[in-house]
């Protein structure tokens, strides 16, 4: 099988992705795009930051937006179960041979700053500071109406070195895309919270953020996000959809932001809590793999994404091609 | 203003469109893709002919299936309000001109024959048979739960001409796309019962049948509806959408027949029964027109139709292209 | 048959059920309550005044607010098909001995003010001032996303007699609840632009209005609409729903605004414009004649309703009871 | 705090309730309940026992239904993480006095029988027979569309002490209902796959099951299946509902099997993972606890429910009462 087995007893635990610190060029485009249209509620903002979360969030922010003069990725951040994971997490990276530092976050205490083997920045905390519920106060809920951070999608240049390293910190697979030539993994989802991934992993020139996305309640929010959108002077931002995933069978919308990070609109996976359960397999050729309604994707959304900070873009290995819209 | 001004008192009275007479090559397929897939309702059959109705409607049917050796149309049928508006269309259609015939109907009674202008073959009747109510029999929905059928959308070679004919006996123009250059209409929705449309003209090689569209009730049947079609077999029998129209606001499905007649899943426009409803103005090269979210449709859904039996198709005059998908 | 066969030539052409002038005694709590919370559009307003029109309404108000010590209903408004029918329905009106006056309203023009047989009070217009579309300014859709005015429903004390009169003017019966005992109409159902009705009649004390209804595009939109009610304050304004009629086959929620005047929110009949479209009969002690669901309505439904102002109320004829919510 | 803080390190670890088995008197009546109008899907039969599983579950069963004499409950099951966890329970619940015993199960292998300390009988087991995904064959979705088995809610003598003991085998609570007098807990929803619950106890004569729940994907599917079950004979069974909870947030609809027992359809609570997630605390005498419109529960709902086979039923001790319909 081209996905490893699950690692059942990981070296420390992961309880779920977490947030991810955009740096953008104009706070006050990103703020329109990311409050007044998407419906994210600010919790902290400054003339230099934004923090956002999502209707059922407790944590201070899912995205923190920074002032900067590039369009780039500070850091993608994970929830640790337990203090002592802290530092078993600072061993593992160690016995790697990746950088770790810790720093003292204002929401997050104790954090541990590091990289995965690809170079993508990482940062891992156990409690960030908890703020009231808002679920239930509904006059707060505008725009796509998000309910919750649900995944990190990221270029890899090497697909199946990305699953067993992740694989090996105990994200689960759970579905996967095969180049039927070589056997290769093209693209791999992983789960730590119980979905159909916290982590995705695609071939490209890496490694790139390819989008991060946000749950919400039904397919009509996104309807009706797609009418306000085109309504109100985003219609160029609108990427690609609505659709049915084919991997995944999430109902979906990729949008742009001001800066072209990609987000994901996604409506309602499965559950995979199961720690037998089977990955299901799809061949890259398989036009219903991107969308079960036959649909391709536009080239932008196979080149396009967000680099790290500071960090180096290479090609991929894998040459297969995937089916792009004409 | 490029279309006419709404004739408040037409010649004879039209309720509304009823009902269209498919002729298609193998009526087991089409049975498949009528009742199985779409989920309309067989109030008669036999080997060469088959009745349906949608799930609102009372009446005997609104769509007949006839087997035949070519894919093509027979006729377009439309309900009058009371029997001597039957009289008054025979003389109105005298006048133009046009050929007129009485037939007596099985399931219509006295019918009218005629054709308009173009050479459209069309029908009157005032009172088809009538069947109990089925709308609150639940367990029969199925498919994408057709409530009734909405409209028919024709090619035209002169939609201006068109248009002028369709109004001059009563239909009143809701929403047209002008091309800019010509000043002249590339395209008018037109309606009698109080929505956007029960007649459309699209400027094309005609007369032939676009589409002929159902009605239902939300836009989650259509997104099921995608979901189900792409996993029985009925993939490559999905032409365009889903998407919201800029043009009556209503959200969409294009569907392919075994035939290639062309069906429109629609669900909610708007409220048109005021006589002074101002019509809509849309540029052709507004790429909102088509959909609202931006998606131009696909060269086929311009180009691709079906002939009316026995009908010779032309050119149209006007040369002005829409917005097309690469 | 107990409801009257439909009258196909009416003596004047009514189009629709228009508007309604309430009569309200704090403005700020009302406006709170139609444009704050249920999403109506102002269109103008004073301090002693307001307009609202819902999303897809281009005439300049459904509903006027107006400000006074009681809270009546001032008058139901009627939209007319053409100049001549002012005239013809004035004729109509005094051949009945009803009081009819014109008056020159500054947004209807010429416009008949009368009374129907049981005193409630009319007015008939042919032209409302005409506004700008707004149905696809998405943005300004809130609250439960109100699309248009649908119908009035009133105590009647003699329905039989409401029915008749009203069918003389052209309103055609879709739906009625018989009273097995006697053979009476318990309540009836009658429309004139499509729809299941324009008016209905319930036996009660009357002449009064039970309600209004909006109709609005979504099951969805109205279980948004009481998570919005129940957490902003409004929860004791909710008096019934949601659920789906036996009658009319929609989904409903009737709340009540700050002077008690009933409102229902309607989402999606079934469409009458067949003038042989046959009247389906219920019977007063059929459980899902009310809520399909089974769930009967509560006692203020039954007994509370806003008086018209002037109008002494009496009492109904039929001593008939139907089934209430203990 | 009335809910005590969460184990992080249980004795044995949990991944998720699994499956019920449902001792029924007529076979054929709980098969026309379950899979005719609900729409599970059968994975196994006899004239004995019917073997369900809902759309996107790959175990072999998540109700078993059970030919017998007297209408009850014979198991709850839940899924454990690993082999040794089997032990470690066996270990705990022998700790506590409990009677334990392994049986081999045709479809779970390895498997502990054993009770709570109220007697309610529990199964525990690590891998049940796996079968083929089917979430995407769309045209095996039917009834309400049921995706996943939910939670299980019991009555319990002693909800305080019942929450002490799951809480000690790691489920973590989430929301609770106070009694205001005794500051005891009336009710308490408490969690391990991430939901709002896999398991709740309500104050009431115990130990017996109030119901079993399953999760669909949106309102529209319950508020479609009341039109199904009150148009197909089964509107007797339909007994509290549609609406959102206030706790949990949820959208529901209670009915009832053939035999009584009472089943949840349950649309979308909110992601708790996270270990800090914070308890939400409800007073019992909240409107809007059971329901957040405000509507309370009828009589039926607080007092009936399912006895577990061979155990004995006892009187709650906290008399304090919830808001009951009239």
């Amino acid at each position: 099988m081209p996905v490893p087995a699950p690692v059942l007893y990981p070296p420390f635990n992961i309880v779920r992705l977490s947030h991810v610190v955009y740096r953008v060029k104009d706070l006050a485009k990103s703020r329109a795009f990311y409050v007044d249209l998407l419906g994210l509620q600010v919790t902290e903002e400054n003339d230099r930051e934004i923090y956002l979360r999502a209707m059922e969030e407790r944590g201070h922010h899912c995205i923190k937006l920074e002032k900067a003069g590039v369009s780039e990725v500070n850091v993608l951040g994970f929830k640790l179960y337990d203090a002592p994971d802290l530092d078993k997490a600072e061993t593992f990276f160690r016995s790697k041979a990746m950088p770790t530092a810790w720093v003292d976050h204002p929401q997050m205490g104790r954090t541990l700053k590091t990289r995965d083997p690809f170079g993508t920045p990482l940062e891992f905390y156990v409690r960030m500071e908890r703020l009231a519920p808002i679920h239930q106060q509904y006059k707060l809920y505008s725009g796509v109406k998000p309910l919750r951070i649900d995944h990190f999608n990221m270029f890899s240049i090497d697909v199946d070195a990305s699953v067993a390293f992740y694989n090996e910190i105990g994200f689960r697979a759970t579905e996967y895309t095969e180049d039927a030539e070589t056997g290769k993994c093209w693209a791999v989802w992983m789960h730590r919270k119980g979905g159909v991934h916290d982590v995705a992993f695609t071939n490209g020139r890496g490694p790139r953020l390819h989008h991060t996305a946000f749950w919400v309640g039904s397919p009509l929010h996104i309807i009706e996000f797609l009418d306000l959108m085109s309504t109100t002077g985003w219609l160029s931002s609108i990427e690609r959809g609505p659709g049915r995933h084919g991997i995944s069978n999430a109902f979906f919308l990729y949008i742009r932001d001001p800066d072209g990070h990609r987000i994901e609109i996604y409506n309602a996976d499965y559950q995979t809590v199961d720690p037998d359960h089977e990955p299901i397999k799809w061949d890259l050729k398989d036009p219903q793999r991107q969308t079960l309604w036959g649909a391709p994707a536009p080239r932008s959304w196979f080149d396009e994404g967000s680099q790290f900070q500071g960090v180096e873009v290479g090609e991929p290995t894998l040459k297969a091609q995937p089916i792009v819209a004409p």
